[in-house]
């Protein structure tokens, strides 16, 4: 199978750097065929500005999501985004990864998310009807992939417990599983995450390593996050809202949007 | 009062761009003195990286946060970013404003937060013991000023609902709101959001506006969000769990950080 990795560390020297050699090579020993995006090897362009859209005329507005419309109709999106969405298009998975930094991705990543999951390719894409919101939220042109997060969090993991001060883990990556990389289609997996990164020596580094290559290994046939697809029954339309008789009622927060029969199902 | 504005939109002739200048002219209009960040006009570069830490030896390894604390502590923090410093410090509030895409803020914001959010200002503050994990989530540098996010969004309101398919707008800022602001002692009002700005014209315009202008009113005697504090008992140290007693035990999410109590009793 086909993987794209993209890496937002500024240090090729660092934890980060490391594990990212880790899922490569086992992803390589597995028979896989791997591209990275080093974001800052790069020198990747964090935000989405003018230059982004090399017709938009001098004058003319700049409307983000209607200049990336129809940059991305008329195939004249610049050439690094352009050679991001193929590798997309390549790739049968998507890793991110990266440092937790003040709760989310770094700029530069954001910035990459930012640019590349253009209108009519991540976002603005199907039919609206009475009984769909488009393609999104487990459909869209990214669906029947898989993706993951490969995070590190100089935090204690207790602190990101479901009682932890910090917020649960998985909410705090709800924006990101669910908001990015669900909605243009992908089925999610369970997030890596390695805590206390600041304090890891080399005693401490192999055992994170080999949790890594295990994800690896399991990366086409580990169970996703069952997130409830748009589409498929559990929400009004157009108001979005689940149903009603799904989900726990007294359930706050993100909860709801997890299909819980069918990950009980499945265990 | 002094009012310190960070704004993050491409165009200046953009709805955000308008709903800048009404709260400008409102604070002023009601004696504050005010400061705009203007990112994109004043060409704030995103990425946190070398180039950050003038210092830093070419051949040594760039650890961000050990980086960040060192060139704080040596006053040695980039020229741009100290400018920013100062005007935190000098700002008796600072508001947020920003189009929300991918649910979060634009990467040029995150990288506004990312580098000038230094170690030893905005974390890694106070000392640890049996009763303290530092100042941080209510204490720390910018205790006892306030904070506030005014966000536009192209969806609609009620897919951002309490049972809404995108997660409720509380959730999906949270990370912001308590991880980014509360973290370094903002007091945190409730954010202003405009939906459906896509389809904003002219005359949907003023009732918005008109919305802005009396949260900035307001800034200064509005009721902030009720998060509980680190350190003032509601947490186990060093595991930093809400304690079993508090928060509803059936709740789920980022809701049991709130004390509901508080606000109660407020209202």
């Amino acid at each position: 199978m086909k993987i794209l990795l993209v890496y937002a560390h500024p240090e090729p020297r660092s934890l980060n750097g490391a594990l990212r050699d880790v899922a490569v090579q086992e992803l390589k020993a597995q028979g896989h065929e791997v591209q990275v995006s080093d974001l800052y090897a790069d020198g990747w362009k964090s935000q989405v500005d003018r230059a982004d859209f090399p017709t938009l005329g001098q004058d003319e507005r700049l409307v983000p999501a209607a200049a990336s419309k129809k940059a991305f109709e008329a195939g004249t999106l610049t050439e690094d985004v352009r050679a991001e969405i193929k590798k997309l298009l390549w790739a049968d998975a998507l890793i991110l990864q990266f440092p937790m930094w003040w709760f989310t991705m770094p700029a530069i990543l954001k910035g990459w998310v930012d640019r590349v999951f253009a209108y009519g390719f991540a976002y603005g894409v199907g039919e609206h009807s009475d009984r769909r919101w488009g393609d999104r939220y487990g459909e869209g042109k990214l669906a029947g992939r898989r993706a993951m997060l490969v995070v590190t969090a100089g935090g204690w993991e207790e602190h990101y417990a479901d009682r932890g001060i910090n917020g649960p883990i998985d909410d705090l990556l709800f924006p990101i599983n669910h908001g990015i990389l669900y909605y243009p289609g992908y089925d999610v997996l369970p997030p890596f995450v390695a805590y206390r990164v600041d304090r890891f020596d080399e005693s401490g580094f192999e055992p994170v390593a080999e949790r890594l290559r295990e994800r690896m290994r399991t990366l086409f046939t580990a169970q996703p996050i069952p997130y409830r697809q748009q589409n498929a029954g559990d929400y009004l339309i157009p108001s979005m809202h689940l149903r009603p008789e799904l989900g726990d009622p007294t359930a706050t927060g993100f909860a709801i949007h997890l299909n819980d029969e069918a990950s009980a199902n499945e265990q």
